[in-house]
């Protein structure tokens, strides 16, 4: 048997980031380390960081003392405040395509635009976006959201980095009608699809799909989708634990992806056990 | 029978300056006067400006002395420092719809974008434009036939102003993903599009459409073609001399449009004309 991982399988660049520097802050503890909100959405990771001593809060209030991690989704400025104001220290684990993002609505602000994010409003990357501009950002994902009578003659456009360019693309075709002048930056950051489409080209020359990902995870069940549509039999696992050994009888190659929020050790922990399963032990990294 | 004309038939805003600026001109020549092209594509204005003094001339050089009209299309700014070299005088026409085309995309050249204009390089028009602008320019309706290795981090896209907005529409989304940052002026200029539709509503509520327009003049086609969609019979004639009293036989109402480059005089005299067919002689304009 032969197990092929998918490229861009698993943590995309901003959220390993995010994890790397809050463990390696775990290593030698100054202070007491919390994230603001889930570092992640997986619990297995969220476990482990809490066995490492980093806590989740909701609320910068719920703290006394010690060190906040801000998430690579980002926050409003004022959020950073908040936690200086209250003597506490912050460590900003914010995604450089975030804070590009949250620079490009800032300088269309300054221009005079109009700023739009295209993006679903309660999203933390996108209230983190919208808190950096000084005046009113408009956010919706499809013209008919939009206020008609707030489109100014300039608007300035960006994305929320997980939307899918169809989308972006939909709005920008919809608002080049509706107005003068229109300044867009893509800061749609091409992990998601990168994935996506690695997934589904493995999915085409493999037996069996494997993937890897959190049940609540909506990037991961996408990718699980992906791989059903090209017609091969797909597993969801959250961990080895999982694994079937029937699953792999009589199968030639089996493909592996994994989703945006699940972390290299399931993924490899994933592969070391099907490698057991394997008399041939063919590991195609 | 009711007679109906429609909106915005005729001369859009543009061109009927040209003409009228023109025509004034000829009034009290103290040069002979040259337009640089045809003024406009219908030849029943050529004859009268012919007759009023005033010369189509196809290049600078073919002129010893006088005033030389640029049309509403406008020239290239070397255009117009070839002809005071020569010792002429210019008299600009450009359309100030057109002439605001030039300005974005000469502004979009200096703040380091590549310029691309939406629209057709042989178009009198995109040439101007084109002209307009110290560095190069992309002229291309689809992404296809732009060189892809030109497409710089930042691209600035302005559209030739008689450009259908589905075809602007079409290239923006496609840039959206290829580039990082997009600035897009809509310079379409929404007569022609006024026009068509005002025609389209029209053919809805009447028995019969009549287009007035040159056989040759494609906007003027589309009209007709438009009018044919929406099921009702429809004439096209250039000039009141066409007209036949049997078409109106058993008609209630006839609405009337005319193509771009039709001027009010023709229009006025085929609904003169059509007037004496019709006992009830109710115009509605
Ligand atoms: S968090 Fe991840 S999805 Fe992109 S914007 Fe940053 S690399
Ligand atoms: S010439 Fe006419 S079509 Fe528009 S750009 Fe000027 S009014």
């Amino acid at each position: 048997m032969e197990i092929i991982l998918a490229d861009h399988a698993g943590f995309c660049f901003g959220v390993k980031r995010a994890t790397d520097l809050a463990i390696s802050l775990a290593k030698d503890p100054e202070k007491p380390l919390y994230t603001l909100g889930p570092l992640i959405h997986n619990p297995q990771v969220v476990q482990r960081l809490e066995d490492l001593g980093i806590r989740a809060i909701d609320r910068v209030q719920d703290v006394e003392d010690g060190i906040i991690i801000i998430r690579s989704h980002g926050v409003p400025p004022r959020v950073i405040d908040e936690i200086k104001a209250r003597g506490l220290e912050v460590i900003d684990a914010t995604c450089p395509f975030v804070r590009r993002a949250q620079e490009y609505a800032k300088q269309l602000a300054e221009d005079g635009y109009q700023v739009i994010i295209c993006g679903d409003q309660n999203h933390p990357e996108v209230i983190g976006i919208r808190g950096s501009v000084n005046s009113e950002v408009l956010v919706a994902k499809t013209l008919d959201e939009l206020p008609q009578h707030k489109l100014k003659r300039k608007v300035g456009v960006i994305a929320q980095t997980t939307l899918s360019i169809q989308n972006f693309k939909n709005l920008i075709s919809q608002l080049v009608e509706r107005v003068d002048e229109l300044k867009v930056f893509n800061t749609i950051c091409t992990t998601t699809e990168e994935r996506q489409k690695a997934a589904s080209n493995l999915a085409k020359k493999v037996d069996l799909m494997l993937v890897i990902g959190g049940r609540n995870s909506a990037n991961t069940n996408r990718l699980v989708e992906i791989c059903r549509n090209e017609g091969v039999t797909t597993y969801h696992i959250e961990t080895a634990d999982e694994l079937k050994k029937e699953w792999f009888e009589n199968v030639q190659r089996v493909g592996v992806t994994a989703g945006a929020s699940t972390p290299n050790w399931i993924i490899k922990e994933v592969l070391s056990v099907m490698s057991e399963f394997n008399e041939e032990k063919k590991v195609v990294l």
